[in-house]
């Protein structure tokens, strides 16, 4: 195939004539458009960063940017974590974050119409008065709603409600040569052919661009509490979760957090934490109809966990207690980012009677590589976030370290029947890790749909799969 | 292409070495391999009918037969509706029926592992005693399984539960050249790459054979309720459904049904139903963790449906009056089915919003046309089963007035942004309506797709997509 164009004045031209005053190119770039929130990934210029507001614009781009073989790679607010929306072969950066309208809420069908730049923490004020809302809650919210169904992101509240791609029921696409497609509707149910939007779904911008997005809406629950739970040691709150599920209470969120991270977060909000005594706590929520509908939750879920060794059960209620809370907990990513100069991160998700046996191993990995290894995660759908911490390393003792030690952290997940990524996605950084996973054939169907996709493999490429 | 091969004695010669007493032919083989339930699509017999008990057998054949070109069409047990199952080119049938075994049922982890032969009316007994359940509820209890999976049938409880799809967790296929893969696992998330998985869910075993389900479990609900609810006309009845969905009472079940077709459910099962006083009725359920937990969502629904117009709202608690209600709902196919010599099926689904235009349009296309149309369906998710039926008409009258009918209600679905199929899929039978219903570059990729996975086209030739 020809080599990707290098993007000229004439193409800027074109792209100004396209959509005027929303071009950037050379050194007016701003140096976020080369990285996402992983820095260890390093940081790759793009050549233009064209800004959109509407699909016939993207239609356009993308229709010119395939004859000349131009690289595009599509961009929200750059939250990710494995270089998603970094543009490796340089080319274009498509920036959607502008793209950020609610175009409607149905209040009927229970459905929402946005564009893909919508910000999650924006979504909440368009659904007030309707009582209904949008159950999808990763942990970052200045992501776009459009970043998380290309990862099919989770966050805390999967347990219960699941994750990104339950909520998504249609999609308008642009396809790499600028045809526009539109997937499922308002309809929530299908049976009708190969379902593209689940395959969409999770592709990371490599298969076309989000451009229009109908999600799933749900009556909002009236009522919640939240439970700390102390644990003398990380064992006996581990082996907890499966009983906590079991017992008819359907928990929303199921978090586990050691003190060792909670000590992080302290230092870094410059804010204690409401309890102090163990080494480690289970997190869970509860949503019910009414106080009278929670409480036997309550009361089966308090049961359950002091016959399981919990030191007590802390009921936070109130909204002051609850903050105290899910503030720490919402702020361990960034605390831990603050910790430490570079970092890894391993997202990967085993069957949830395996977490303990995980967690476990992975302390074990930390002590045999004399590095730090900092872990949290979602106990109830068993994705586990675990950092590897570059501290005071020399880059030549940390790159060859840092490699070894997330090769056997991914082994041993494979191991225990687990998968790569639970939500952050496969990028750039995890492509050699999927094929490992999945194997060799699994991969060449990968490649094979994105090559029919996307012939030119000018949308988002080096990313997910492997040529 | 060369053409498909034609099954010989030295092609038999090879199956019955390696699945010796389990290869039927020629006059061996039962016509009920011919065709599934809906037989006014048609019989086409298979060459040879092979039951398969292993994944390894099934990989060995479809090694050969994909060397030697001819066409495998999988079979669980024939209860689809659209000619999925049904060897239009000849070739072999795959009865997967007798691979029936449930392999594990993991309470820690919530699972379950089946073959795909398991019928859904067998699968309750293996789950006694844990406390969970499958959800997934679709009416046809002979069903296998796997043929749900492929389908991704819907049923009864999929408002609060969601459909096949969002229990299938992971699956072991056998693709057309004999390799297996492993998709997905016992991991509750996922974001590792595109999701073979999702793309095999619905593909009616045209990319792949079923030959492991691993399926998500829940808690068991430990009460329930129905109420029967009778209104004075079809269209306060279903313009109901909305305020239903949102009254915060979370309904497992929300079902609609006319007079005209409880009647005929009446005369085939020599019993009559409960209520006779209305024209049009809803059905709801509902699932509880308590009848104190069930209490106030009775009441929030009770309060908005009588606000609503309905006449009543009768409560079935115990398991005598559940049946008297859900045993004729479960009935009408059949008795449609029996009520008329040759039917054929609209499966659409809309909006819910849109359910009572497209009955009331349904019911004038009937009138307009002069053909007896009975409809009854899924009010909570927007699925309607319409059922043309041939009655008396001649088969020269009938052949161009039923493709006539079923293109003016596709049509009229179409234009209320609704889907083809909400739940038993394309098959042969709906091809060129899911093609008006996607457009050419939708269909064109999924052909694509089909082209990836199965290039010389053995697999279950002839259904989904278009060459």
């Amino acid at each position: 195939m020809k080599p990707y164009k290098k993007v000229d004045a004439s193409d800027i031209a074109f792209f100004e004539e396209i959509i005027p005053g929303r071009v950037m190119h050379g050194e007016n770039i701003s140096v976020d458009y080369s990285r996402d929130e992983m820095l260890e990934y390093g940081t790759f210029m793009p050549e233009a960063v064209l800004i959109a507001k509407e699909t016939q614009e993207i239609s356009n781009i993308m229709r010119y940017c395939n004859e000349k073989r131009i690289p595009v790679t599509p961009r929200g607010t750059g939250t990710g974590l494995c270089g998603g929306c970094v543009p490796i072969e340089g080319g274009i950066v498509l920036a959607l974050d502008k793209m950020n309208r609610v175009l409607e809420v149905d209040t009927k069908n229970m459905t929402a119409t946005v564009e893909p730049g919508l910000m999650l923490l924006d979504f909440p004020k368009h659904l007030e008065g309707t009582g209904l809302f949008y159950p999808p809650d990763p942990g970052e919210k200045t992501a776009t709603i459009g970043g998380n169904a290309m990862t099919n992101a989770g966050g805390m509240r999967a347990v219960r409600y699941g994750v990104t791609r339950d909520y998504i029921l249609g999609m308008e696409m642009v396809l790499p040569d600028g045809e526009i497609i539109t997937l499922g509707g308002k309809t929530v149910k299908t049976s009708s052919g190969y379902s593209l939007l689940q395959l969409m779904i999770g592709s990371e911008g490599t298969l076309g661009i989000l451009t229009k997005l109908i999600v799933k809406l749900i009556p909002e629950p009236k009522e919640s509490v939240s439970l700390l739970i102390p644990f003398d040691d990380l064992d006996n709150c581990i082996n907890a979760v499966p009983s906590v599920l079991a017992c008819g209470c359907e928990p929303t969120a199921v978090e586990f957090m050691e003190r060792e991270v909670i000590a992080t977060a302290e230092t870094y909000l410059g804010k204690q934490f409401p309890d102090s005594s163990a080494d480690a706590y289970l997190l869970v929520r509860l949503d019910g109809a009414s106080d009278e509908a929670l409480n036997p939750s309550i009361e089966a879920l308090t049961d359950t966990l002091l016959s399981l060794g919990a030191r007590d059960v802390l009921l936070a209620d109130t909204d002051d207690r609850k903050e105290s809370i899910w503030n720490p907990r919402g702020a361990f990513l960034e605390a831990i980012n603050n910790s430490t100069p570079s970092m890894d991160e391993c997202d990967v998700v085993v069957p949830r009677d395996k977490i303990a046996q995980f967690v476990r191993k992975s302390i074990e990995i930390g002590k045999e590589n004399s590095i730090r290894l900092c872990s949290f995660g979602h106990a109830g759908d068993g994705n586990l976030h675990i950092y590897v911490c570059k501290d005071d390393l020399s880059e030549d003792v940390w790159k060859p370290l840092v490699q070894k030690v997330m090769q056997e952290l991914y082994d041993y997940a494979k191991k225990l029947g687990g998968e790569v990524s639970g939500e952050h996605g496969i990028g750039h950084a995890k492509r050699d890790f999927l094929l490992e996973s999945v194997g060799d054939r699994q991969m060449q169907l990968m490649s094979g749909i994105k090559k029919l996709f996307d012939p030119n493999e000018i949308l988002n490429p080096g990313k997910v799969v492997l040529p």
